[in-house]
C-alpha cells in the first residue's frame, strides 16, 4: 500500500478554503459554477486523499490547456446515443470532472431501474482520481467502477517505447463500519504522477518500475520521464504481461469502446498541440436489485474484517489493510488538520491566483 | 506471455476424440447429455489452448466430488431474482460449466436488448478457464467478461495464510483479422495450476511467485503448495498490493454480489468436505448499440497491429504479442496434431475411463 509521507517543506491549506479556491479559479477561467463545483470537489478528493499527483497540483496544467484553447471550460455532455444499460456521452471537449460526474449520475439513476448501468464518454479531458467516480456510487450503496485511458507511458511488454497509457481501474462498494473499500490503481507498477513527486523530491526509483529510452531499467525519474513506465508486474519474467493486458482491457473499454483516442494515438499529457479526446467508463451496480442491501454490505464488512486480522509475514511494517484505508486515513487526517501540499505546487497556485485575481488562501508551514 | 512447451513425455490425442470422450464420461457419472456437451467444450477450450491446469487433467477431481455426492452432476441452474440488466442465478450446485455458459448466454441475449448485460451465479463450482465464457460473447461480437472466486490460495499483501482465490479476469473481444483478444488471467503473479504443473516436471520456482508456510519466499512447488500464492506483483515493494485489490475486487463481484461463500470461507480445492457454493459473474456488453460493430472491430484491431509493431527492448524474446495469442496459436497448432498432455495426466484419464467403462482413445507419442 502507499504510505504518505508529508514532505519535509510541506505547507498546510484548509481543505473548505482549497476547495472554494479552486472553484474560483475555475470560474475566473470561463466555468459555470456548477461545472467548477464538479471541478473543485474531485480536485479536493483527491488532495484529501493523499494523491497530491492528481489533485490542484494539476490547475496549472488544465488553465494552460484552456488558455490555449484546447479544452472548452464551458461545455456541457450530451448523451449521443445507446440503449437502456449503455449509454455514449459526447463531452464536447470540457472538463473531464464534470462529464464524469454526469456520467456517473447518469448510470446510478440506470442502475436504480436496471440493477446495473454503464456509461461510456468520449471526446474527454483528464478527469483526476479514476476512485472519485467509483466511490460516488459507493456512497449511493452501489458498486462503483471506472476506467479511463490516458497518454501513452507504459510499454507494452517486450516493447521499448511507450504505447498505451497507465489506464487506471477503480472499484468501489459501501463497507459498513470499514467505510468503503476503494481500488483505485494505474495498471503500471505505479503511475507517472509518483515519478513525478520523486522528481520533485529527489528521490531515486526502485528498479523495476520503468525502463529508460533505450529500454533499460530507470533508476532515476528523469530516465524513467524519458522513457517508458512498465505495466503491473514488471518484466516479463514477473507475468508483467498481465499488467500489459489488463492495460489493454481498459482501453478496450474506453477508447476503443467508446470510439475516442486510443493508445498510441492520444497526445501526450495536458499538450497544447490538440484535444485530448480520451475515453471514460462508468459502472454503476446495484445490489439491491438481487440481494438485500445490507446483507451485501454485511458480507463486504466480514471479509474486511477477516482480511484485516490476518496472521502477518515476518517483519511486516503493519497489519494487512483493505484497499483505500490509507487513502481514507489520509483524508479524516486532512480533513482535521489541513491538507499538505510540496512548497513547489503551493508556489504554482498561488502565482496561478495571482494572474487570474483569485487570491490564495493563507498556508501555515507544517513543522 | 506464458510460453508453452511440450514435455518431455507428451502423448498426444486427437481433439474431436477428447472432446468426445470427456462427454461420454461425464454422461457415465450421471450427466444429462446437453450439460456434459458444455462441459467437455469448456475443458477442451482449455486443452486445446495448451491451459493444462484447467482442461481434462481436472476430471479425475470433477467425478471425486461428483461421487462423493457433493456436486450434482444433472443440477440444472435457475435464475433467482434481478431486474433487466443484473440477474442472479443459483447454479444449484451442478456443474460450473453448464451454469456458467447458461449464464453468459442470457447475459448476452440482454445485452443485445439493452446494451449491456450481467449474471450472477452462485452456489456452483469450479468452472475451467473464465477465457471460455468471455469467449462465447466475443465470437458473438460483444465484449465478454467473467469472473470468479475460487478457493483460498493467496495471502493478502502482508498476510501469511490464503485468504483470497486466485481470482481469475477474464476479458475477450473481436479483433478482426487477429480473431480475438483475450485476457485471461489469475490475480496472483502465476496460477496454482502452474505450481501443480511445475510438481509434474519437477521444476523449481522463481522467487515472487509464492510463499512458503513461515511467510517467506517458496523456492520449490512443494513449499509453494503448503504456503500461498503471492497476488499479482509479488512483495509489496513492488505494489502486490494491487493484485490484491485486484483479488478483492473479483470478490467483491462474485461472492460478495453474488451471496456465495468468500474469501477464507471457502473450502478448499476440490476438497470432497462440503459444496464450493463459488460465486461467479459474466458480463457482457454490445459495442453495437453505441456505434457500427464494425468500427469498433476495426479500432482495435488497428490498436492490436499498432502494438505487435512496437519497437523492441534489447533481447527481447520475440515480437509484442496481444493478450489470448499465444493460446490461440497454441490452439491451432493443437487443432491440426492433437493435444499433447501430460503422460501422467494421459494415465489417469485412461483409468478414470476404466473405471466407468468408457475407453480413453488412443494416444500416440509425441517423439
Amino acid at each position: 500500500m502507499p504510505v504518505y509521507q508529508d514532505p519535509e517543506d510541506g505547507l498546510v491549506v484548509e481543505g473548505e478554503a482549497l476547495r472554494a479556491w479552486t472553484a474560483d479559479l475555475a470560474r475566473a477561467i470561463g466555468t459555470p459554477p456548477d461545472i467548477a463545483a464538479d471541478v473543485a470537489e474531485i480536485l479536493l478528493d483527491s488532495d484529501l486523499r493523499g494523491i497530491a499527483s492528481h489533485g490542484t497540483a494539476r490547475l496549472p496544467q488544465y488553465v494552460r490547456l484552456v488558455e490555449a484553447g484546447v479544452l472548452d471550460p464551458a461545455a456541457r455532455p450530451v448523451k449521443e446515443r445507446g440503449k437502456p444499460a449503455l449509454a455514449r456521452f459526447d463531452a464536447r471537449n470540457g472538463w473531464g470532472h464534470h462529464a464524469g460526474r454526469v456520467a456517473t449520475d447518469d448510470a446510478i439513476a440506470r442502475a436504480r431501474e436496471l440493477g446495473a448501468g454503464i456509461s461510456v464518454v468520449r471526446n474527454t479531458n483528464h478527469y483526476g482520481i479514476a476512485g472519485s467516480y467509483a466511490m460516488r456510487a459507493a456512497r449511493e450503496g452501489l458498486i462503483g467502477m471506472s476506467l479511463t485511458n490516458t497518454s501513452p507511458l507504459v510499454a507494452p511488454t517486450r516493447g521499448r517505447v511507450p504505447m498505451l497509457g497507465t489506464n487506471p481501474i477503480a472499484v468501489a462498494a459501501p463497507a459498513g463500519r470499514f467505510g468503503m473499500v476503494v481500488l483505485d490503481m494505474a495498471t503500471s507498477t505505479i503511475p507517472r504522477g509518483r515519478i513525478e513527486v520523486a522528481a520533485r523530491r529527489h528521490q531515486k526509483l526502485p528498479i523495476g518500475w520503468a525502463i529508460g529510452p533505450d529500454g533499460s531499467p530507470a533508476t532515476t525519474p528523469e530516465e524513467a520521464l524519458e522513457g517508458s513506465l512498465l505495466p503491473l508486474g514488471g518484466e516479463e519474467s514477473n507475468a508483467g504481461y498481465k499488467g500489459y493486458g489488463l492495460a489493454l482491457a481498459v482501453e478496450l473499454l474506453t477508447g476503443i469502446l467508446g470510439d475516442a483516442a486510443f493508445g498510441p494515438n492520444i497526445i501526450g499529457l495536458f499538450s497544447t498541440q490538440g484535444r485530448s479526446n480520451l475515453g471514460q467508463f462508468f459502472m454503476a451496480i446495484d445490489p439491491a436489485s438481487i440481494d438485500d442491501q445490507a446483507a451485501f454490505v454485511a458480507r463486504l464488512e466480514r471479509l474486511v474484517d477477516q482480511l484485516t486480522h490476518a496472521p502477518l509475514i515476518p517483519n511486516a511494517p503493519g497489519p494487512v489493510l483493505y484497499p483505500g484505508q490509507p487513502e481514507a486515513e489520509r483524508s479524516a487526517l486532512q480533513s482535521r488538520r489541513g491538507i499538505v501540499i510540496d512548497r513547489e505546487h503551493h508556489d504554482s497556485l498561488v502565482e496561478l491566483g495571482r494572474r487570474h485575481g483569485v487570491g490564495f488562501p493563507t498556508a501555515r508551514s507544517l513543522r
